[in-house]
């Protein structure tokens, strides 16, 4: 089982792992425009078996990427879109040129904060918060789900704003007259309960990208915190990551 | 739907949702050592009634974070482990004084890569890469199942190294005698097939993090693209990101 030298036999389901990885990759860069090559042409540009190629394209349509049909052939079913792991961008900053962002706002009041989101936006016992929830379209379909937690300074005044069609991000900065300074995020893959799958139209036990992010003023004041639920098929996170120097693992020879 | 000055009655899965957020992270970050509090306490502590917060422990369970039990009570069944968006680190690396990284190598060998991994790694056409297949522990559970394409010259060398305990990177910085240079990374939420959750010891349909890096050396050489998929359960992955000077959403008022 651990040998390093002799190949096993791989097994067609690995294959198939292999070949949808890099299909993946290049659905998302825009490679096939919308249609994909045959399966013939895959098979041989793979160099696996046409079932091989049909158990990868069945992987990446059980996905919700791609779409299968007789004579029709496959195409591209979701277009991904990037959101940065570069720096601090609200959605529709993130997606200005790929259409028009519009938030259903569901809640936006003041309420009392459970003690820990009061901790973590170091509001004192007994300080209220405003509670925002917004449900995010991109065109006609839900981008994300996400839950707010306002400091109530910041979070009256933002309230009493167009929340439907502006970040939060962009409205803090416009009231506040200073930029935002940095976040502190955290990124999970979970898998959708019901009621928020029926919310964001997937199919129940889809994947969604769990963001949790606290925001900051230029002062290191915590002023925002979210818990964000982004469809699995609709957005990917990039980014490009640095090397430390004064890594552990890296010494001279 | 839209209206953003009055509250609509939030049905209890909305207040759950939110509860269940809140716990999450509490148990991310080792509130509760074991044992959360009792249902009342929560409820009160949340100011929820106690069925909501039922819904928001069954969320929990669903998601594989924590186990319930008659008299028992309610506990945390699977730690967490945070992997970096700050900086390029191998998987030993970062998991370093939480226990021991062993990876059972499943394949190493040379291939002849398909033409878009070819392209990624700047490879002139025909020529090798080598590939390697290694499902990654941490102690008896399986962590991640990394699919990684080398390029030739690097990847000869390192496949004749000790890949069951030791990180890619470190044996890349150690044969080369020069440290990485940075990634090209994208995270994605997908749901396992049914052969990557056996694999990875996961119910079919569990959440996993999709982490494509293409790492280059110092000089901007791309050598190492891997496709890994981590399980949803066991990792999150923590950053902190900056508010990019240029916003074009912020403007001075």
């Amino acid at each position: 089982m651990t040998s390093q030298t002799a190949p096993r036999g791989i097994r067609r389901a690995d294959r198939a792992r292999q070949v949808a990885d890099v299909l993946r990759q290049q659905i998302h860069t825009g490679t096939f425009d919308t249609a994909l090559p045959g399966e013939s042409d895959l098979a041989a540009e793979f160099t696996v078996s046409r079932n091989t190629v049909r158990d990868a394209l069945a992987l990446l349509r059980d996905e919700g990427l791609i779409e299968r049909a007789p004579k029709v052939g496959t195409h591209v079913a979701q277009r991904k879109y990037d959101h940065g792991l570069d720096a601090l961008r609200g959605l529709k900053e993130t997606l200005r040129g790929h259409g028009e962002v519009r938030n259903e706002v569901r809640a936006a009041r003041r309420i009392t904060p459970p003690p820990a989101v009061a901790r973590r936006l170091r509001l004192e016992p007994g300080e209220p918060a405003v509670y925002l929830e917004r449900l995010r379209f991109l065109g006609d379909l839900p981008l994300s789900l996400d839950l707010t937690y306002l400091v109530p300074d910041i979070g009256d005044e933002v309230i009493a704003r167009d929340l439907e069609s502006n970040d939060i991000f962009a409205l803090i900065e416009e009231l506040g007259g200073r930029p935002l300074g940095s976040a502190d995020v955290a990124l999970e893959a979970i898998t959708a309960d019901a009621h928020s799958a029926a919310t964001l139209q997937i199919p129940e036990g889809g994947a969604l990208l769990l963001l949790e992010r606290l925001t900051k003023l230029e002062d290191g004041r915590p002023v925002d915190l979210e818990y964000i639920r982004l469809r699995g098929d609709r957005i990917t996170m990039r980014g490009s990551l640095v090397r430390p120097i004064d890594s552990p693992d890296w010494r001279l020879i």
